[in-house]
C-alpha cells in the first residue's frame, strides 16, 4: 500500500497506472462502510485509491471541523486490510493552498438548497468542490459514495453529469449497526446513554416503510407517524423529516412514485442523518 | 481533419489518442488570432483539438448570442488549412441536455466582479463552466487562450489551479489588423466608418505604453489621457478604462509593478475589448 502526500506524486503514480480505477473519497475515522466502499472498488477496478482528507470548505463556521474525529494510524491498518493500493493524505495546505488564495467552487443548483444544505449552508459547495478536486488529481474510471449520505450522492452525480466529468458514480447501500443505526464517523460522539437513543432514526424510517407497504401513500401522514415516533425518544430533537423525488429532491406530497424518506435528528449535541428509498 | 458532434464521439477518439493534445475553445467564425493558437497547439502537441461551440450561458440577456456570427463551413476549411486533427462542434443540445435541466456552475471569485464581469454579469460563470465542461470532454495536456481576452485568461488559469485540473494554460499574444485594431468576430458588426474609428481603442493604449515608459506611475493620470483621446473619437463610448495587477485584476493607484491597462468601449452598438501589460 502507497501512502501519499502531495498531488504532485499523486499525478506521477496516476500516470503509471494502467487500468480502471476505483476511487473512495473519505474524511477518515473509517468504518465499516468505508471498508465495504473499498472492497467495492478494489473488486472492480485494477487498482483501489482512498483519500483522507477532513474538508474544512464543507463544514460551516460553529459546525465539527476542528473536533471531528481523526486517527491516521488506524485507518491505514485498516485500508492495508482490504488490500487498498493506494492511500492519497493531502494536507490542509496541499489542497488550499494559502500563498495563491482559494476562489474557484462548484456550485450545484436545485438539489443543494433543501435538506442537508438548508440547515448547513455552503456544506455542497464544500462537497462538490473538494470532490472536482479529488476527482481531477485522482482521475478514477469509478468513485464510490455511501447512500447513508443520499444528498450527497445526488449532488456529486448531478455534478458529474452537467461538467462532463468522466468517471462513474457507484452508490453503495448504507451499512447498519446490528440495531439499525447506521455507520457515520459522527457516532463517536454519542455518549452511551445517546447510543442507545440513535436507532430511533432508523426505526422512523423502517415505520415509512411498513405503512408504505401497507398502503399509505400520504407523505404528510407518514412524516407526522415518524415525528410521533421520535418525539417519545427524550434525548431525539428532530431537524427535519422528508419525503422526496429521489433524484430531483422535490418534496411529494402524494408518494405516486419512487420516494427518498430522509431526516436528520440531533441525538443530544450530535446530529445524525439517515435515509431509505420506498421503491 | 475529423469532425465530431458527439461527446460520446470525442471519448471514444480522445481514449485512442497517446502523446499530447493541443485544444484551442472558440466560439467559430474563426480569424487569424484563432489560426495563430491552433498553429502553437499543432506545433507543441502530437494531436490539435479545437472546439467550434457558441456558449448560450456566457452570454447575458440583451447580448449577442442570437446575432453572433457563425460561418461553420468557412471556419472548417480554415482549420483544415492549418491541419488541424480533430474539430469537436457539439449542438447546444449536446452540451445542456434539456432533458436533465443543467445545474452545476464553476464560480470564480475575486476576479470575475470587475472589468467584463460588472459589465456581463453571469459572463464569467458561462465561460468557466463551458471551458471546465469542454477540459473534461477533450482532456487536453495545453490549452490555448488569446491574450486579447485578458480576464478571461485570468478567470480560466484560476480555475485551473483551484480545482487542480490537469493541463497547462498556454496564453498567446493578441493578433493585431495593420491599424492595430485587435483581432475579434465582433469586428464583423462593424459598419466601415465604425471600422475606421475602432483602433482608438489600440491607439489609447499605446499612448498608456508610452506614458509608462516615460516615467508615469500615476494610473489615474494616465487613465485621463486615454480617456481624453477616445472622447476625441465621435463613435466611441468608454465603458471602462482599467489598470489593474495581472493576476489578481486590483485596481493599481500607483504603477510600481507590472500592470494590466485594459479597457471596453463601445464603437456604435459594437462592444469591443483590447488590453496591453506594462512591464
Amino acid at each position: 500500500m502507497q501512502v501519499i502526500k502531495t498531488i504532485s506524486e499523486a499525478r506521477k503514480i496516476r500516470q503509471q497506472l494502467s487500468g480502471s480505477v476505483g476511487f473512495v473519497p473519505t474524511m477518515g475515522f473509517l468504518h465499516q462502510g468505508h471498508l465495504i466502499l473499498v472492497r467495492r472498488a478494489k473488486e472492480e477496478n485494477s487498482t483501489a485509491v482512498v483519500s483522507i482528507f477532513v474538508n474544512p470548505t464543507q463544514f460551516g463556521r460553529g459546525e465539527d471541523f476542528r473536533q471531528y474525529p481523526r486517527d491516521l494510524d488506524r485507518d491505514l491498518e485498516m485500508l492495508e486490510g482490504v488490500k487498498t493500493d493506494i492511500v492519497f493524505v493531502p494536507s490542509e495546505e496541499e489542497m488550499y493552498p494559502s500563498a495563491n488564495g482559494f476562489n474557484s467552487w462548484v456550485d450545484v443548483e436545485g438539489v443543494t438548497e433543501q435538506l442537508e444544505g438548508a440547515s448547513r449552508p455552503g456544506h455542497f459547495r464544500g462537497v462538490a468542490t473538494v470532490c472536482a478536486k479529488l476527482f481531477n488529481i485522482v482521475q478514477p474510471t469509478r468513485a464510490y459514495f455511501g447512500e447513508k449520505d443520499a444528498q450527497q450522492v445526488v449532488v456529486i452525480t448531478r455534478m458529474v453529469a452537467d461538467l462532463n466529468m468522466n468517471l462513474e458514480i457507484v452508490v453503495v447501500p448504507t451499512v447498519r449497526e446490528s440495531d439499525g443505526l447506521a455507520m457515520s464517523s459522527r457516532n463517536t460522539y454519542l455518549s452511551p446513554r445517546e447510543r442507545k437513543a440513535a436507532p430511533v432514526l432508523f426505526q422512523a424510517l423502517s415505520l415509512a416503510g411498513e405503512l408504505w407497504r401497507g398502503g399509505e401513500r400520504d407523505a404528510a401522514k407518514i412524516r407526522r407517524k415518524m415525528t410521533a415516533l421520535i418525539q417519545k425518544e427524550p434525548l431525539a430533537r428532530i431537524d427535519y423529516i422528508s419525503i422526496t423525488a429521489p433524484d430531483t429532491l422535490e418534496e411529494l406530497r402524494k408518494i405516486d412514485r419512487p420516494a427518498l424518506v430522509s431526516l436528520a435528528v440531533k441525538i443530544g449535541t450530535t446530529r445524525l442523518i439517515d435515509n431509505i428509498t420506498l421503491k
